[in-house]
């Protein structure tokens, strides 16, 4: 791929006062070496002495009564040490994300497939899962359902705990947005048009599963080492499933390889679950799954249902939607009131809407529980506000590009929950930016003048246009808030610890940067603490696209205040300020001679957001990401087969940091959503996922990258951010795999409306298409 | 032994306004069940994944040329993995503790028998150990010094680097205190005493050796986990040696099976010998002593010879001492410069002197460095000063107590730097209160009427008092600073972090209830985190009794600030101040909800103290601790053995935090006096200690441990340490140790003055005594 391009924004920007050029600087990453020398150290790749390893006996049944647990067959291997089940639990046999539903244990019941029922605890990882697999559980099977339509139903079997069911039988929960009058906004419309979109799974496919080590501490303490994205939601979970108060679990994320989503909630399980273990046997634990394990038991992006209205002028200009969707949640809440929340926020997409009206419900089902996954809630609702967006574009002849401008919010603007965008709106920008880098008209006559002449290959260009609510927003505002940890060391380097977290998207660098740029210093001065969960306070999770935001405001306030006491020391010094960052060492050698106090704290808490349940409507982030991507694809009409050929990305995350850690972050995101628009897909029958591995479950390889792409940044500075900074991380898988399905349909000239756009799929579309010709 | 009896003193005290009557409880300790169950992880019991094991070359000379090191055999074994020379040291090749002369590796020349050479690293320590015996060093013996005393003679052979030698050739450094004029002072003098007093090495035989393990982490950095006194300054050696910004090394204690002082300095040269093998190797290196190599290759208690005069006027007043003296430092300085310096502060006694003249000199020899070890250079002089009060007695026939107490300092008096004691002088009331609970004069009767009648045994009662001056005093007031972290938890539980260390002497409890009373929580609330040098800023080394104060201040400053934001939050709820404990969980909630930052740093720096070099004089220590030991002996005087029948001790170390633990670490000081005064002792010959195993250095077992012993406090309230505290741990060896020589002496009514007292050296002065009746 090609160097990311940063080209500079003309939207509105402020006096950075940036001292040393190291925003924006492509610092190489600091944890580079040891990766790509075999170094990090992953969770799996730590031992403890003493160490048991667990297994965990797994429901077999979706919906089933367990009328006795029999694990005496286990014990007969004498490496095996110890098994546990939900009756021995200490604390509270609750894995607590959201709502208090999911046990540890299943206790009497389980409610799907893969639901952890007991644990064994062995010498080695061998003897524990052969072990584990002579438990005799006997189920008494009961009726299940695993369709969200189905279980919405009323006569329905009754999946979930009546603790986590807000709304009604098998409703986990249901919101909605109305904003001005619906009817009114159909009524001015000269056209209408209708689409239902529907969605399956995807697998986050990290490279490293889920694990933790649970290892007793001094003082009656656990220490959890795992890879996980939130390490105060597992110590939350660990304190409650163990009894202990917070102060006595110490969370230490290990070098974390890929998470996106998926070391959001579950870690919370598998670092209670080795816990357990490890307070029973008081000797280190460690539960690591393996791939099928990760599979069948691991949240993933909620399967879904869309159904949506458009209306439009007949230039173009929205005048309502009106939306209504399904979530199909699995057995348990864990995130997905919180996924609910920003699907309907995400509903209307990046554009100026008066009338909305939106409902969603988040079923309960008897399957996997799923959670957060990149976009959260958002890709579903991306593609299909953005394929309503192409079927407005087709029903007025208006260009595709042309009709998305004319929509573009901008700074003034309402969103659809009525929030006036004040600041930092670079969408039309990136609309503007993506169609030149493209050429777009040129290129679509190319693509025309290709596709007259091919017979079994047809090209299309897809286009997507995305906006995201950087932090966790009015529903959770208590989350979005950071610490950081900041020390003079007397050699006048810099060690700082935060709470959020890297897992490959490159935060250490980031933050090391915002740092550098904080304290005018070479950033190899500076060190980031391992992330401890008793370093710094809770400091939300790192998800929401928000660790760069959150932890650099943090890191900026401990700079400040720092910087006070280095100036007041270098005046007492007579060191010129300029002299400051140069003289570090010298006045660092001063406090520690002096004894002046080389510490501090910084703190961030979120920008005031808010939102009405009843109405939908609110303040309800703080700030906005945007993207435009354009794909072109190739489709093979004799196999099916989609070549993606050409990327272009453009975003706007305000300020950039690392130029090009965010263009690879923003390639990652093509990647991904290349496969979740094309091949990616869990196939299920019943209860049960009839995917285990990476073999059946595809993603995209080097071969299905595409061979030219741009990415670049417009940067439409945010007040609020460190140094104008935005978040990144989701908005790329947001708007990739809509531009490729677009391209999908653009190219056959045939919507499909299910995902993913499969070879199988897409033949079958072709085969539609010719059969209506 | 008794369960300890609290007293409390008449002196100046002040309204603490202790809110939960935790200080002062004989709280129990966080880390017992822990140690008991045997699952404390000293650094032997970790293990990290790629985990090699080092061995280390040893010099076999005590000053030599290496001509050439020949380590081709050593890689003989597959299992060795590498070898280290001092050539390959990537940072400066030096280990610094005050001086910059001892290098990490041996670079063409060896100093003493036992100086690290090279270091082989492989899979196991059995392959690393018999590896480093097929070493070939190619040695050129040079001229040597083992004595001091020939060491500081204008023809003796050069030790010391030139670095390192302040004063001369041999002469590491020397100090004085000249206070008043000293002829005047004798001249004054109705009676003058004389005596030369002589000590050998102390071994600290802590149960566990030197060990440390090193572990490259991300991002450059390297961690050391190990058991040590002193975090940071195993940070700055590692760093140094490895030319790391002091950020990117992280030291993590390591629970620590006992120090003495023997893990203040050592750790450091472990560490780092350590540390380049994991450099080099880039996998953990663990680098743990055997007993042979602890007993030989690290510092012991310096052997000292004191010459000492003292004048007093006829009822008992001192008027002038002289004290000269010279310690051997061993080949590097290490700490011996200030061990030098604590010396010459305990040189005095206790006692209002008006012209005091003390020269004291640290000799270089070709013998392994000698550093801190309990009392820090005191203990030799203690026995001094005491010898001479005795000697005074007798010639002056001034009951022993009484010649103590006509001297003892008080409050208004100036001490031997000419330091006006302003507070918590609690002295007086410890000689008072020992001599009342042993009865003493009845007591003196009784042992006479035993011995009238007893043939082949004699027993003695000896008393000592001392005083200790508190942290690190004028000479490296740099050093006296300690940070501490604090937060609250979501549930209302304390999380905090230290910089000193708990090594076995009860620091964690002490702080926890510290905490526990600054924030009137339950201690079970509160946790301490691993010590780790990345969590907060240089705390000073954990040495000089200085611990629980100085961290103590450090967590009283952390607790005020979050106080001050708890009652701000408590005012908001309309919760009444007296709720605020009960209700802790309630306001923590809030803080979370609200995203008020639950994060505070405490930060306590020394009082002000000086010292001039020149004159020795100066507000050298902030506050002292003062103690009376007297100990009744019966001395077998067939066999020469001693056994201690009868103990008492009385402290004034301030408001005692725990009860429990503070007689616990007396009961400890008393065990390990006992071993110094009567049993310990490595014999020399010539370069080589002749002792090399716990078989033949003999520590006190439960055997010798007196059946009966009595401690209790006077607390002579502190108004600068936490909650009126002072510091403890150091006094009683120091004052221990001279009780039992006293006794002994008294039993024996004749001077020994060579150390230990042993059967060999007791039978000796019987048969002397014998002859000369």
């Amino acid at each position: 791929m090609n160097e990311a391009e940063t080209k500079h924004s003309n939207t509105k920007s402020q006096d950075l006062s940036l001292n040393s050029g190291m925003i924006g600087a492509a610092v190489p990453r600091p944890d580079a070496i040891d990766k790509v020398r075999g170094e990090a150290r992953f969770v799996d790749d730590l031992v403890f002495s003493g160490m048991l390893h667990a297994a965990v006996i797994w429901s077999e049944f979706p919906h089933a009564k367990i009328r006795n647990i029999d694990l005496t067959a286990i014990m007969d291997d004498p490496r095996v040490v110890c098994t546990l089940t939900s009756e021995e639990v200490p604390g509270d046999n609750i894995v607590h994300v959201i709502y208090d539903d999911q046990p540890a244990l299943a206790a009497g019941i389980v409610r799907y497939i893969g639901e952890p029922i007991a644990l064994v605890a062995a010498e080695d990882r061998a003897s524990a899962r052969a072990a584990a697999t002579r438990a005799l559980i006997d189920y008494e099977e009961i009726p299940a359902v695993f369709d969200p339509e189905e279980a919405l139903r009323p006569d329905a079997p009754l999946v979930a705990v009546p603790a986590a069911v807000e709304k009604g039988p098998n409703l986990f929960n249901s919101m909605r947005i109305r904003k001005g009058d619906i009817e009114q906004g159909f009524a001015a419309a000269d056209v209408v048009v209708e689409g239902e979109y529907r969605f399956g799974y995807q697998e986050h496919a990290y490279l490293e599963t889920q694990g933790a080590i649970a290892v007793p501490e001094e003082h009656g303490a656990m220490a959890i080492y795992g890879t996980m994205q939130c390490p105060f939601y597992v110590r939350s979970a660990v304190a409650q499933v163990l009894g202990l108060p917070l102060s006595k679990v110490r969370v230490v994320q290990t070098a974390t390889g890929g998470a996106f989503g998926g070391k959001e909630d579950v870690p919370s399980l598998v670092s209670a679950l080795a816990a357990l273990l490890a307070w029973k046997t008081r000797r280190p634990v460690k539960l690591v799954y393996d791939r099928e394990e990760d599979i069948l038991t691991t949240s993933k992006r909620h399967p879904a249902v869309i159904r949506y209205r458009s209306g439009a002028k007949r230039d173009g200009r929205l005048t309502a939607i009106e939306v209504d969707f399904i979530y199909n949640a699995g057995a348990y809440q864990t995130l997905s009131s919180a996924v609910l929340w920003r699907a309907l926020m995400s509903a209307a997409g990046p554009y100026r809407i008066p009338h909305v009206k939106v409902d969603g419900r988040m079923a309960a089902t008897n399957t996997v529980p799923n959670g957060a996954f990149r976009g959260f809630g958002s890709p579903q609702m991306n593609f299909a506000h953005e394929s309503q967006m192409d079927l407005l574009s087709d029903r007025l002849q208006i260009d595709r590009l042309e009709i998305r401008l004319r929509n573009a919010l901008q700074i003034g603007d309402e969103t659809a929950t009525c929030q006036r965008l004040e600041e930092s709106v670079g969408l039309t920008e990136t609309l503007e930016q993506a169609g030149q880098t493209v050429d777009w008209e040129n290129r679509l006559r190319k693509i025309e003048a290709f596709n007259a002449d091919s017979h079994s290959r047809r090209r299309g260009l897809g286009i997507s246009t995305v906006t995201y609510g950087v932090g966790l927003g009015g529903k959770a505002p208590f989350l979005d808030k950071a610490g950081a940890y900041m020390k003079l060391e007397a050699d006048g380097s810099i060690t700082i610890a935060v709470g959020t977290v890297e897992m490959g998207q490159g935060l250490t660098t980031a933050l090391t940067q915002i740092a550098a740029e904080a304290l005018s210093l070479s950033p190899e001065r500076i060190h980031l603490a391992p992330v401890d969960s008793s370093r710094v306070p809770d400091s939300g999770p790192t998800v929401a696209s928000r660790g760069t935001l959150m932890s650099g405001l943090a890191i900026i306030a401990a700079a400040e205040k720092l910087q006070e006491r280095v100036s007041s020391a270098a005046r007492d010094l007579d060191i010129p300020k300029e002299e400051i960052p140069s003289r570090l060492p010298e006045i660092a050698r001063v406090f520690f001679m002096r004894n002046i106090d080389p510490a501090v704290e910084g703190w961030a808490s979120g920008e005031p957001v808010d939102w009405d349940p009843e109405s939908g409507l609110g303040n309800v982030y703080f700030v906005y990401s945007y993207a435009t991507h354009i794909a072109q694809v190739e489709v093979d009409l004799v196999t099916g087969e989609v070549n993606v050929e050409e990327f272009v990305a453009v975003h706007d995350s305000g300020k950039i940091v690392n130029r090009r850690l965010a263009a690879g972050q923003v390639e990652g995101g093509i990647a991904q959503g290349l496969g979740y628009a094309l091949m990616e897909e869990i196939p299920r029958q019943g209860g049960r996922l009839l995917t285990t591995g990476l073999t059946t479950y595809r993603i995209p390889t080097i071969c299905d990258i595409p061979l030219r792409s741009e990415v670049s940044f417009v940067e439409a500075i945010c007040s609020k951010g460190p140094f104008g900074a935005k978040g990144l991380g989701e908005v790329p898988l947001m708007a990739a795999h809509v531009a490729v399905s677009r391209a999908v349909v653009h190219a056959l000239g045939r919507p499909i409306t299910t995902y993913p756009f499969s070879p199988e799929r897409v033949k079958k579309a072709v085969t539609m298409q010719k059969n209506s010709e």
